[in-house]
C-alpha cells in the first residue's frame, strides 16, 4: 500500500476485505468512529440478550439451582477454553477469573515459590505500571526483588538469579511489541520462566503460547476480546507446569473438592488450582457471548487487517506532514501491536477535539494520542475518516 | 409465639408484617418457596432494567466514555457506601471489589505486615474453609502461622502473638453466631486486630462495625444483599486504620494517581488503597440496583422478622417431632443467624425431595439441610408451607 489515498481506493479495500461481514456482529453506535477498542471493546450483538437471559431466567427464575443447570461454576474453564485458541494455548490451559493484577500476583508468586533459589523478577520500565506494582509486591513477599530495566537491557539482566521474566507483549503507550519467540527463548536460556501480559494482544495479535513455549500469561478480556467493562482477566499456565506450581492466593474453588468443605487446602489438579473464589457469572456470560464474534474468524486474518488499517493510518499521517504530529508506534509490522500512537505536544487537546468530532481515541499522558484498531469492527473507510479528522484538528491547534 | 400453628394464625402474622410490602421489590418465580437466599439472593425488580441499561446504553453506546459519564470507576466506593449502613460502617470505610477470598488475603496480609512482632492468625475450625485456605496462605507468606482452634478455645488461644483474629460471624453450616462485641473486645484486649467475615450477616443480621470497634471485615454480596451470581465481595477497614495498613495485592486502581501511570506504587489515601484493578461494572450495577430493595428498610426490622420466621420454622419442626430430624441451629436469638439448619441422617434426600416439591434449601454435607430466611421476600406463610413440606418428606423417608 501507499499514498496518495482517495476515498475510492479506500472503498476498494473495504470491498475486498474478507472480514467486512464481521462488523455486523457488533452493535456500533451511529455517527461515531470508535478507535478506542483497546480501552473497551465494542458490544457484540449476542451480549445483551445473553446477559438478559442470565439475569432474568437463570438467576431470576432458576435461582441458586442455576449454579448447576447453568453450569455457572464451569464458566471460568469453559470461557478460558474459548480464549485458548486465540492465544495459541490448548484446552485446559486457560482460566477466566479475577483481574489482571490479581492474576499476575498469582503467577509471579507461584513462579517464585517454585524456584526458591532464584530471587529476581525481571521486567521493563515501559511495562504497564499496575504490572510493576503487582510484581514488586509479589516479589517482596517472597523475599525477592523486582528488577526493572530498559527494554534494551533485558538480555544483559538475564542472570541466573532471575526466576521469572514478566513483560507486556504490546506497550500500552506506543504499541511497540516485544518479539515473543526471541524473548521467551532468552528467558529459557537463562533458566527463567516467561510470563507474558497479553492485555493488548488477545484478540488482535497472534501469540502462539504453545509454539513459543510460553510458560505463563495473563490478560484482560475487555479490550480486543470485547468482554465488557470490568470483564475478568484470563490466566494461562502451560500444562506441563500446572502441577508444579501452587496458587499463592488459594480459595475454595481451586480446591480438589470444593463442596467437601475440607478444613485443609488440597489443590485441584491442572489449571483449576489457580481459581480462588466464586466466578463473576454476569461478566462471564457477557464475555462468552462476545467471543461468538470470533467464530470462524482466523486470528491471522484479524492481524493482517489490523496491520493494513494501521499502515493506512500511518501513511495518512505521514502524508499530511502536520507540524508537531508524529507517529510514535514502530513502523515494522513485527514490532507493532494493533494500535497507532501519535505524539503531539498538545495530545490532550488533539484527543478532545477529535472526540468532539466523533472520533474516539484516548490520551496517554503526557503526549500520546492512542488509536486502537479493532479489525473485526473497523472498516478502512472508518480509519480513513478518523485519520482525516485527527490530522485536521492537529493542524488547527 | 408458640404452637399449635394454623394457617389462620400465620396469615395474621403476614397481615401485620411491617415488611410485607418489601416482597414486591423482588421478582420471585411463581410456584416455588425459595429458602436458599443465603446461597444466592433473589432478583430484585430494578436489577434487570439496570443491567440492560448499562450493557446496551452505557457500554453499547457510550463505550469507553462511560468510564467517566457512567462513573464506573467510582462504583466500588459508591456501592460500598451503600453497604456501609447495613453493617454499621461509615462512609469511606467500605469498598466493593474482588472476591471474598481475595479480600481476606488482602486484609489478613495487611494486618500481619502492620504487626511484624506478632506471628499468628487465629481462627476456628468451623470457619468457612475458603477463609482458612486464604488465611493460611497469607500467614505462611508473611512468615506467620494460622492457628485453628475450636470455637470454645478462642479465649485461651488469644496470646500476645496473635496479630489478627479471623472469624465468620454466622456459621455457614449451622447458622450459629459469634457474639461480635464480646469476641472483638477479647481480641482487642489481647492487642490483636479483629477481622469478621460477614458473608452470612450483611443484609440479614445487624453488625454495627463502628460501635463494636471492628477493625476489618469482608463479605459477599450475593447472599442477603442479592447482588447476583458472582457479585463482588465487600471489604471494610476502620477509618483510623486505613492509612496504617498496606494493600499486599496492589494494583493501579489503589494508586494515589492511577492515570498518571507512575512506575512506582504510591498508595491512595483512605480505603481506596485496597482497590487493585478494574471493577466488574456489570456485577456492580446489578448489586447497586439490588440494594434499592433496602431503601427505607431498617436492618433491625429485617432481623426481627428473620428471627420470627426462624422461630416459626423451628417451632414447626419441634411440634412435628419427626424421628431423625432435629434442629441444628442454636435456639437463643443472640446465637442464631438468619437461617435454620436441620440435621437428618439422610439430609441429601430431604433436600432433594423438598426441592421436588418446590421448596428450595440446600445441603451441607454430611447431614445438614440448610434453609435461609431472607426476611425481605419471604412471608410467614411461605415459611409455614416450606416447613410443612420439609417435615412431610422427612417423615416419609
Amino acid at each position: 500500500m501507499g499514498g496518495p489515498w482517495t476515498l475510492e481506493r479506500i472503498r476498494e479495500l473495504d470491498e475486498t476485505d474478507p472480514l467486512a461481514e464481521v462488523r455486523r456482529r457488533f452493535e456500533l453506535p451511529h455517527g461515531i468512529l470508535y478507535l478506542d477498542g483497546n480501552s473497551l471493546g465494542a458490544l457484540a450483538c449476542g451480549v445483551a440478550p445473553r446477559v438478559r437471559a442470565v439475569v432474568e431466567d437463570e438467576w431470576g427464575v432458576g435461582l441458586a439451582g442455576s449454579w448447576v443447570t447453568g453450569a455457572w461454576m464451569e464458566a471460568p474453564a469453559r470461557v478460558g477454553n474459548r480464549i485458548a485458541p486465540l492465544i495459541g494455548a490448548r484446552e485446559g490451559e486457560v482460566l477466566v477469573a479475577d483481574t489482571t493484577s490479581i492474576a499476575l500476583a498469582k503467577l509471579v508468586g507461584a513462579a517464585l515459590d517454585a524456584q526458591p533459589d532464584r530471587h529476581v523478577v525481571l521486567s521493563t520500565s515501559d511495562n504497564f505500571p499496575s504490572d510493576l506494582y503487582a510484581a514488586a509486591a509479589a516479589a517482596a513477599r517472597a523475599g525477592a526483588t523486582l528488577e526493572v530495566v530498559d527494554r534494551h537491557g533485558l538480555q544483559a539482566a538475564l542472570t541466573g538469579d532471575v526466576a521469572v521474566v514478566c513483560l507486556t507483549h504490546v506497550d500500552f503507550r506506543t504499541g511497540a511489541l516485544h518479539p515473543i519467540p526471541d524473548v521467551t527463548r532468552a528467558a529459557h536460556d537463562a533458566g527463567a520462566l516467561m510470563l507474558w501480559d497479553l492485555c493488548h494482544s488477545a484478540g488482535a495479535v497472534p501469540v502462539d503460547c504453545e509454539e513459543n513455549g510460553v510458560d505463563l500469561a495473563v490478560g484482560c478480556s475487555y479490550k480486543y476480546l470485547n468482554g465488557g467493562p470490568g470483564a475478568p482477566s484470563f490466566l494461562y499456565v502451560r500444562r506441563s507446569l500446572q502441577d508444579r506450581l501452587d496458587n499463592p492466593l488459594p480459595g475454595w474453588l481451586g480446591h480438589d473438592a470444593p463442596f467437601n468443605f475440607e478444613p485443609v487446602y488440597r489443590p485441584a489438579a491442572g489449571i483449576a488450582r489457580f481459581l480462588t473464589s466464586t466466578p463473576p457469572v454476569l461478566q462471564l456470560a457477557a464475555l462468552d457471548a462476545a467471543l461468538d464474534a470470533f467464530e470462524g474468524v482466523a486470528i491471522g486474518a484479524v492481524r493482517q487487517k489490523s496491520l493494513a488499517l494501521s499502515d493506512l493510518f500511518i501513511d495518512l499521517v505521514d502524508e499530511a506532514d502536520v507540524p508537531g504530529l508524529e507517529v510514535a508506534s514502530p513502523r515494522p509490522h513485527d514490532r507493532r501491536g494493533s494500535q497507532v500512537s501519535l505524539r503531539h505536544p498538545m495530545a490532550g487537546e488533539v484527543v478532545a477535539a477529535a472526540a468532539d468530532r466523533a472520533v474516539i481515541g484516548d490520551l496517554r499522558p503526557p503526549d500520546i494520542c492512542r488509536f486502537g484498531l479493532a479489525a473485526p469492527y473497523l472498516s478502512f473507510e472508518d480509519v480513513y475518516r478518523a485519520a482525516a479528522t485527527v490530522i485536521e484538528v492537529a493542524r488547527t491547534l
